[in-house]
């Protein structure tokens, strides 16, 4: 129901997915890192899981950038996630979160990863959400692969 | 893990969470509404179930005066919520999403509603989460009530 | 899909929800565990939230009249359910578990609680599920009461 | 808190989860079928997605042995089920039921499947709980190869 004319009302965000381990190696961190800055500075809002590692780093460049960054809880506090996560969206429903980022984001981009990450690409392919892999997942039939990050990020857009 | 040092990183958003039912009367939406411009005027963020009703008319208030709006949604889709939410956040799980809702707010402010808004008062009271509520819900042993908008705006900030 | 033909197929269980605080006082514990050996009784399986107090007096009561006993339990181990459950269901989603409860009976009974089963009670009703009550719960819209376990079985029965 | 006395506590029954696609051709089918006839005949309790396909075909042989089946169904209703299907678990929560199978299951045993089968053999590896695998998957580190039915549920039962 509408209660109110649509003045005020505009476009939502648009909103990019960084998925990837939670702990990293710097090398690693810093292609999340450039990652989440390109998609920062596209003007996109950035969704991850919330926690250390490849979130963390991806959410670090966004907000370097001046973006907004949402962090998908798994644990039931908000202080939980990282220092760089603008909205903490706390779920208390462990790894089921992983569905909500899949399904919060548009397009996403998988900066290397483990089971966990797996598990979001699946889901994503399940269900026709672009993911674009940088370092990874090549073999994963239905995954975009990307050199770099400004590849990646490029190839997120253009999938959207 | 942190990767990098905390330059950059700075304090997350005050989140707080307006609930009540997917469609409502006019003097109940006004309500609504005003809720989320003090919430948005105080320079928190608003969450909220994203969809009609009390939702929507809370979600246009912050707007409205410059506040950022997050939907966490029950369906699988971006497009179902209102045209006031910045960021939706996909849940594609239902009912489950209320308690969502309920986790990432740090303090609930339920505008009249059914038994969708019982079931987040409720899951709140379980966990220690501080409801105030207008026009109804007085009964239930732990809500805080209050007459208008103001001061359910003012006892809200000061229960976090 | 329909692999084979349906022979060999029969009906599903019938199942009724018993709904309580994890921990209670021994004649609210009586209640439960009649509750639930009159749901065996009357061969239908038994759900709970599978942890202590009502949930496992009801999960003991079915299982000394041979029922069959579910728990659904809100941790990620099949070891935090009640030594009465037959099989556990591990949700790992916290809170979340309680709506999952709610739509996997036909019907619920609720034997006194606090917020936690007024949650399961308000998802009910929010979906059209029965609810009936034991000893409290009297002044929600739409809880049918009853003053004892007989009567309480005997009209969930009939609700569903 | 445990009210009573642990007489008439028995164990919970071994749950065994079995996952794959929701359509499937007969010759996947059969191995399914057998695969569940197995889980019952060792007097396990089958667990799967509860739709059609590899879920449903395994569901069969599980029954027609006289085994138990559960299925953790997506939707919010209890007639989306196969009919093999003993104990519908409801979740009306999409995909993340799939997280519901792989935490409820001790070990789970992949027939063929897609994305979705990916996302729970991921989440499965994620938490450490043993997979095996017929007919693929083999590429996939941490699977366990098996070439057939009997030998499937032989390695699945040793791995508990």
């Amino acid at each position: 129901m509408t209660l109110f004319p649509a003045s005020g009302a505009n476009e939502t965000l648009t909103v990019i997915g960084v998925i990837g381990a939670g702990s990293c190696d710097s090398a690693t961190g810093e292609i999340a890192r450039s990652v989440g800055a390109l998609i920062a500075e596209r003007g996109a809002a950035l969704v991850c899981g919330g926690l250390g590692g490849v979130m963390e780093a991806a959410a670090r460049g966004a907000r370097e950038k001046g973006g907004l960054t949402i962090g998908v809880t798994p644990g039931d506090s908000r202080d939980d996630v990282n220092p760089y996560i603008d909205i903490p969206v706390v779920t208390g429903m462990g790894h089921a979160r992983n569905v909500i980022v899949v399904h919060t984001a548009q397009a996403l981009i998988a900066v290397s990863g483990g089971s966990g990450t797996l598990s979001e690409i699946a889901i994503a392919l399940k269900t026709g959400k672009p993911v674009v892999a940088i370092g990874k997942w090549g073999s994963v039939e239905g995954v975009v692969c990307a050199e770099a990050p400004v590849d990646a990020v490029e190839k997120a857009f253009e999938l959207i």
